[in-house]
């Protein structure tokens, strides 16, 4: 499944001694590389001193040895990874953004999308701001730093930011002394922080970062809390929270999320392991093996292999070196492109009738293409379960659904669905478990029914922060 | 597992028509990258005219879309994937060699060790022949062109080449108008071939690089044959089959190889899973979940549950993002670099008593640290199954064994090996049940058992082709 | 002489229909080079879309034809190479920057010194603004936008901008519709423009870039003059125009411009040409030869033999291969990097007395080195003359002189220079001098003469925009 | 002028102690590098292990300081820049060559080109020798070991293969304990020696690479010289010495080599001047100002000012910045791509009479340009003076002359030609007086008179090598 996408995961650190900061914001981002693969960055702080790196690519990618070298050692740090789609793919949209203002200078990390970011850009500069890149993440400085000309305090300036922003935002924020976690009163994205053994506090977009780099977690930030990492302790600001009804994105469980984090408490491993054993329940079938899509399709395999009795098979291999620079092959040759990234092993399916497990059916194609290679490779039969729901809506809160135009589910029945991917039976599963999937009550599932926990705005397009100048978007070529 | 390396994979494309076999050969070989990162190359034959390109560097890296599109269409081409060790590290030993000789031009990929490379090498040197690089490949090269001075053909030529050759040869080699395909009479290297719709012929080390580009395989490569793809048709030559039993490497079907090959009849991944059924027979123990260290653990861990009626558990999460520009984390910082790579997830294990599933211990030190990180994810007991006998002794057909000073196995018995990587219990595959996982009577087990099917080499230092002038290797550096 | 350097060069393109005019722009820089080889980048607005390429690297590095082949063709474009000291070296502050504000787009390059911005960017953080570089550019354009919120057009918000900017500023600005070009009141930096045979306008720092793109140059920019061109043609706004006494830089003509650019209706030739003369009519010597520093003493070297008789020679061997790539040889090896660099010819200057024409001697070390080069290659007598009078004094429009601790001038005698460097005479061009040289009354020689055209500014550190939270400087590592 | 190249540059160094002799080569090669500018490489011999770093691109590209720490100190070292034609660039063909052979290690650099490599390689390829490159220098290789084989000696076997070697060839050559330096018979290509101050004794092709590392010149290796650099100290074989009569290169003075090298005894510099002198002699002209178009006319103008009494002007700039990246406009643009490169100095040829001098006349193209341009400049007249004779004959000693198809002298009239390029009067330096120009009474002219001092090869195709497998080359594409 390659079409949905998150746009962030963010990282900082707050360590009670200078230390390579630098270098834990590094191997914090390996293990959030998966919400984003456009560009990274990571700032230091050493002793109010800020130093960055930022590039489009992955981590590895931007940060060679040199360049990890030359990051100082620090007791502050800030790190980010971003998806970005075409269009908006640019260096000066690299983030943490830095901003020198008034009263100092503050470094910003963010993921998410606001719903009002459009008529708060519009205020700022009617009021003389001027904007260098097209990011939610802009607006955000802005508001923090202009609240912060009478602020008593920078968390204070987040605080009445807050009272403005609508959306998603999980930020971490940086400023000469203080490191600042805060999250939207919805939740819609996660964020926790945990400790390490030498007293380090690290805040990341999930706690699969946390673990890697040896720290224990302490807990998730709550919907609403900010969180304010000093030399005089852990504050923790909660004015509001609990303003709005908590609508964490169920989608981080079905897809965006690492198997082995923990969001708002709930093992994203179980969550996917539960959404087989509830498709195993609602759709059974007599077949002789599950197999899931590599990677994300996995556990739910395993789920539904364990509720149905059915045997758990490897059924695929995934090619690990097909990266970001494949080249792929043109209508002349005619070689099929999922084939050479994703290989049916025959020993598993040859002569069996086989129950294909994925995440989703985004436009039908690749589906189609997978179906096609196990009967190749001798699927007797083969029944697909999707562990989500059909995709029917726009999301405005960060993950970057593909046009409704081309959402299969949009224009198609199951049934037909079944037909154009040539499976034998197929079965998504059903909204109402969300909430068992998923394990909490009030999650937002908007991109499947539709149901949006704030106010929609009105002009989505994505170009609408070119207006009124231009009805094309701008192009940072680098 | 990451001390052992194969040395090579090949690929060859005969087509009947002018057509792209330079992308078909780049799209092979990225089924063969787990053979061989350090280099790539391909050479299109368009007419008698070659064109090549050849680089340090993975698939990825040596193609970019520019330097894929210089390479002409053709009717041949030639593909080779290079895994060196670091000091033989040079673009110079980069694959497939291209010589001009007498009778015309020569390109040759080659995928195993000479064991008879040093007197060779003396000899041709005493007649005059200069080396431009270290590898067996240039020795092949010049023996098949001088007998081509006398051959009626290059087939002949190869032929009476492997009257002298001794030890581990698939070789893949291209004239201006023929492809041929040649493995030494042991087979102890895979070699196969198979056909696409349109007719165009590939040969490749493992039968996943032909299911890639869509061929069919048609079967291996016969220990000891010559097979020459020409306008005329296939012809295979016999003349070297049967002069020896033949004893294929066993470890391919253990560790190299892809798990959807099929190398000699044997389905890969149906190798493995009756490895871990045997060790569920052999080393039974109550246990609560069953998992494999990812990637190649996995289906020797899904045959011992399904032997042992444990559950099968996906205990690891393995990050797809670290490659060979990941940057280790020194002293200074007390960050696991294990843990980077490789994540417990706490909801398998945690609470439970765990079979733990690797293809091999190799000094130790990584099983120690992945045992580790199970009990800190809450693992109760964890029980080491390997789905191979110990490593005691070197290798001379092409696998790049740690030296024995540094093979845990030579130098404690299973116990103390046990206690040193902290499981509670440990049991390896037995040699006796090698014959069984691989259904094959007679394979080279030599690294296991020390028996050799060939001579040994006297002088087996790897900087051997640096005498009588220096003790040290040579060193190119770019 | 390598310690002095222009801070930028920036270059306009108006045309009436749409073509590449980000190659013209491409093309300009390569003439513009000189002023700046630390960064450079081309903006091109295609009917109001605006598309850039910034980054650190020469013209030739940031443009490789594929980035060429990305930027559209349009009708007007921007371009900009840029100078900066290691510490400020950074990707944020590479020009021309681009901002959205509440009427718009703008693109904006600069080639100066504000001596008040300071001042200027306190008042604007007070007032909430934030600042992504430290840069002057960014300064100015905030300025420019803020007075856009009430002004009528872009030129008459360039216009009541111009009333609080002070210091040296030649800008080339882009909105939607419009190419701007305005230069201070004082006319510190040049600035010119041309037409080229399809009507196309381009704006320059210098003439020589008119030149090369095949522009017929029309005339300078006034001081205090603002230029729109736009489809309404060609308008002047001189509301600006001697508000003050122009005082154009004079070092320009010594040092920074190209030869063959005509600046403020002088030939920097001419100019430099004349400098020999002055120098041959006040210091004259009897001697054999006369040779020039190349490239930049060439024309005075010409200048001093035809003044003073004495035949002209080639007396050195410029290596131009040597560029920003160059790895100076360290201690142990003992190898002049000078002799490197420039190799006396001995067959013009053995046995014979030479006068040796250079444009400057800021430390002195490289005038000694090069002296001693002349000497070993046989020169019998060497006679310094310097074609500017000595540093003595900061610049603050522009000119990165070296710190006056570092200024040979400032600390010792011509003796005593003389003796340092090991000539036999030495003179410098007399101050009074200056005017006869450059062919203008009023032109600022602040370096030399510490008489300054506006207010100095109060805080002149480098790092004076970090504080009040740090002493040091940000560093962004890119 | 730039359609005709020499092949290569070689340097040698042999140290008493160990030192860091590979940066000493990489700086001896920036004085080289107007030589050849595809290729480059360095090989150390550090106590007789060889470390290399070869690849296509300039010293300064080649060079990074990472690659030049990776070569370790030694007492040898060998470099090499090499020119080659678009079809034959190749790393394969990057110099030094480096090979192993039955007696050691050998290490070769080569200038010239041999005119019966052809035979001499296909007796080679009859013995069953390969070939990897299409080079003369892997002839020579093979030849030299072959002889060594039975040769007391490394510069025995050198000697030996001299008997049969043909043409020009400047080579120096390293075995493990010994640096070589050898000069056919003809000495069609320079090679001299000299000594550091530590005694360290460097080779090169012009003594301005001796002296950019400081060394002082000893003298010429004389034309048929083996001199071999040992412990035992220096020790010169003479006995191909006089075996023909020398018979240097014309064009390296009038061309390849740079003006502050002294070549078989004759200044560069002094030779060009002379050039001057002549044409000034052989064609008067009433004019205002002498120019040389930069870099290699400048001499030879300085030389007709100093003879006719006409002042000396500096006519041209020419943009350092110009680099093998330029991007050449297309015919959309319609801009001049020598107007970019080359600019005319209006203030020096403004209204004048002018001489144009320049050092050859090729196809014309950029000739008539270079004219078209002084006259926009506003040059009254333009007579052209071309300091060598037109070029009418192929080259086989290693300068690369256009084909003779496009020599425009081979076709044309010198009225014609004057005609064509727009100028009032042309003049060429007449055949008679290169004698004096370059003050040697038997110099190779055969490119002017056609005159060839070695019987000519019969196949001079450059793609003989190809030969008999097809009609076109082979390519490399790295």
């Amino acid at each position: 499944m390659s079409s949905l996408h998150e746009e962030c995961g963010v990282f900082g650190v707050f360590s009670r001694q200078r230390q390579e900061v630098g270098r834990l914001a590094y191997y914090g981002l390996y293990a959030l590389q998966h919400r984003g693969q456009e560009s990274c960055g990571v700032v230091v702080n050493d002793d109010g001193v800020f130093y960055s790196r930022r590039d489009l690519g992955l981590v590895s990618e931007v940060f060679s040895p040199d360049a990890l070298d030359r990051l100082p050692p620090g007791r502050l740090a800030l790190g980010h990874v971003r998806y970005g789609t075409t269009g908006g793919s640019s260096r000066a949209n690299c983030q943490p953004i830095q901003v020198n203002h008034h009263k100092g200078k503050m470094a910003l990390a963010h993921n998410g999308n606001l719903s009002n970011a459009f008529q708060l850009r519009l205020e700022l500069e009617r009021n003389g701001a001027i904007f260098h890149t097209t990011s939610d993440t802009e607006t955000i400085a802005y508001i923090v730093t202009r609240e912060r000309l009478t602020a008593p305090s920078i968390e204070a300036a987040v605080s009445r930011a807050m009272d403005t922003l609508e959306g998603a935002y999980s930020i971490v924020l940086m400023s000469s002394t203080k490191l600042i976690a805060a999250r939207d009163p919805h939740g819609f994205r996660p964020l926790c922080y945990g400790k390490m053994e030498d007293g380090t506090y690290v805040v990341a977009s999930e706690s699969c970062a946390l673990q890697s780099v040896g720290a224990v977690m302490e807990r998730d930030i709550e919907p609403g809390e900010i969180l304010v990492f000093s030399d005089k302790g852990l504050v923790s600001h909660r004015e509001h929270c609990r303003t709005a009804v908590p609508t964490p994105c169920v989608f981080e469980h079905i897809y965006f999320a690492r198997s082995d984090s923990v969001i708002d408490g709930v093992s994203v491993q179980a969550a996917r392991m539960r959404a087989g054993e509830i498709l195993a329940r609602t759709y059974p079938v007599e077949a002789d093996v599950v197999v899931g899509v590599p990677d994300s399709g996995l556990d739910a395999a395993l789920g539904y292999s364990r509720a149905s009795g059915i045997p758990y098979g490897l059924g695929f291999l995934k090619n690990k070196y097909i990266g970001r620079t494949f080249i792929s092959p043109g209508q002349a040759l005619r070689v099929n492109q999922v084939r050479i990234k994703l290989s049916p092993i025959r020993h598993t399916v040859e002569g069996r009738r086989v129950v294909l497990i994925d995440d989703s059916i985004v436009r039908g194609n690749t589906s189609a293409r997978t179906v096609s290679l196990l009967r190749e490779a001798g699927a007797r039969e083969v029944h697909m379960r999707v562990s989500a729901p059909p995709f029917r809506y726009p999301c405005y809160y960060g993950t970057d659904v593909d046009s409704q135009d081309h959402l299969i589910a949009c224009r198609h029945t199951v049934e037909e669905i079944a037909e154009m991917i040539g499976v034998d039976t197929l079965g998504y599963l059903p909204l109402e478990a969300l909430g068992e999937m998923c394990g909490c009550g009030s999650c937002c599932a908007a991109c499947f029914d539709g149901k949006y926990p704030t106010p929609v705005p009105e002009d989505t397009r994505k170009d609408r922060f070119e207006a009124p100048l231009s009805q094309r978007p701008p192009k940072n070529i680098e």
